[in-house]
């Protein structure tokens, strides 16, 4: 959720301003090492920016409760950084060149120094998990080894046209969903909700990751090197077939003649998934998980935390941009 | 610690045998994963074995006390994966093709999934830990910290022939002391010392881990490959030049002409290392790291556990092998 809809976010965050401005400061400090060199690497992403949504998710959340336990900064700092790390990684294993509009640490520094400023900061969420303490550090191991297990389900399927449906939710389940769904069940357990509260947040937290993943494949298509931080297509060109290719091979099994390699047309492939409606399918499916997530917070009581989280999983679907009319990197083509 | 001495290591963990068979069961299962692969590959290093000497400080450690805590299987056992998670990304960093005598994870799988492997089994060591609970995870998280920084340190001075003692220590505090020092640490926490012997306790395991690292850095000169599980040379190889290649530039300017690439005469740099006694000089750092750790020990209680670690320091420094009299690369050269 690059800059595409940033102050339409902006605006859905306003109840916990003040904290997120605090969740940044712990970033800052959190990328701070013995060795100016590490700092560097380890603050880079931090300084590059990003919309701090998961944070977010765990500060609304936790305003769902009563008993404001002040250390869900550091919880919700916890999870920003995971996901951070978890990027100098990603970055390394899809040699990305950009990353939020700056260039990559492993384009940066090399793949090696990438991959410890990653351990580093591991090692950093974790601290802060612990200090937290309680169930935190579990949910966030739990949801770390999820995202790796997601990982790997993606590079299994490298390149593969007969990557189906299951495989493709699984994925994005671990890879995704999983660190939203921890961010949320941590701010509903630092905020004092009940069991049953506790768990239809976790529910919206999985289901909002699920919406904000299927919208993210979508705008890799869609959307400009500028909104994305980094080459649209990307993903077809790394051989990652994403909702609407599979669903386009369903309908036109022709297209994999035009895939499997990294030499991909990308526009060519775009405008068949237009043509056979698997962007429109695939929309209907981040709405429907959209759907889902405000389904669940439906039972938790309403007020201005509520509707925030309500607002962010409608802009996750709104800023799919419709390829037909507007911007984007379809029109440019 | 690998083949060499492990019938008098074996020896020297005979009091917390039946523990440390309990944390290999651990190990076992901590690399268990939904996805079979996934299982695979994170079980890989574990089934390849090594000597589990983290574990054993720890669980020794424990036993320095009175209060026996059966979490501390949970706790050595969190070391171990820790351990083995960094072993996973040293090899994608190193490019190295063999660990403890079979294949490493990134020449089987590729970087990428070693990478994932690596993420994985910090994700489970935090969750361990976080089970442990108390200081526990904070510890080791530390840990994991400086580990990294020590890392970083070592590929800051890739190919540099300037590099200093001081560096070279600040290296290995990191990379090595640093998680033995934890290992001690937490032993004696779940062991419930008191204040003072805690400190002794993490002391003795810092100045352990510069002894074992000293010693480990001279084998990568004498021993055979059989012996080390890797070829010997590796490090002068990869560029990295440890203490003895520091002392003997010392002594000898010119042997920087023999170095600085991937194409080094590992038998030349290893005489002229034996010549100028740089050999000999970094044995008796070795040496007076160990004697500083028996040191720490003395003021913790006496009785079988301390015997055990102090055997286990002695080991350290006479598994390092003579290399005008007796067996390895130098000889066989």
């Amino acid at each position: 959720m690059e800059p595409l809809y940033r102050d339409e976010v902006s605006a859905a965050f306003e109840p916990v301003a003040g904290q997120l401005a605090q969740v940044e400061e712990m970033l800052m400090e959190a990328g701070r090492a013995p060795s100016p060199f590490l700092g560097e690497v380890a603050g880079h992403l931090t300084s590059a920016g990003g919309k701090r949504i998961r944070p977010a998710v765990t500060l609304l959340a936790s305003r769902l409760g009563n008993s404001g336990d002040p250390k869900v900064i550091m919880a919700a700092a916890a999870i920003e950084i995971t996901h951070m790390a978890t990027l100098y990684h990603d970055d390394v294993i899809d040699e990305g060149d950009l990353r939020r509009g700056v260039p990559s640490a492993n384009a940066k520094w090399g793949n090696t120094v990438a991959i410890l400023a990653g351990d580093f900061l591991f090692a950093r969420s974790s601290g802060l998990a612990a200090e937290v303490g309680g169930q935190v550090p579990r949910i966030l191991a739990d949801a770390i080894a999820s995202v790796v297990e997601g990982q790997l389900l993606q590079l299994e399927a490298d390149f593969d046209v007969s990557r189906d449906l299951d495989h493709y939710l699984r994925t994005i389940s671990g890879k995704t969903a999983a660190l939203f769904e921890a961010a949320a069940r941590i701010g509903a357990l630092l905020g004092g909700l009940d069991a049953t509260a506790e768990s239809a947040v976790a529910s919206f937290g999985r289901s909002f990751g699920m919406a904000f993943q299927v919208a993210d494949d979508l705008l890799d298509l869609t959307a400009s090197e500028e909104e994305l931080g980094k080459p649209p297509g990307s993903d077809l060109r790394e051989g990652v077939y994403n909702l609407p290719v599979i669903w386009a091979i369903e309908s036109r099994p022709g297209l994999t003649g035009l895939l499997g390699s990294t030499d991909v047309d990308v526009d060519e492939v775009r405008k068949i998934i237009l043509e056979t409606g698997a962007f429109d399918r695939a929309r209907e499916l981040a709405s429907s998980h959209a759907q889902d997530a405000l389904g669940h917070l439906m039972t938790v009581e309403q007020g201005e935390p509520r509707e925030a989280l309500e607002n962010l999983t409608r802009l996750v679907v709104e800023r799919i941009p419709d390829p037909r009319t507007a911007g984007g990197a379809a029109k440019r083509a």
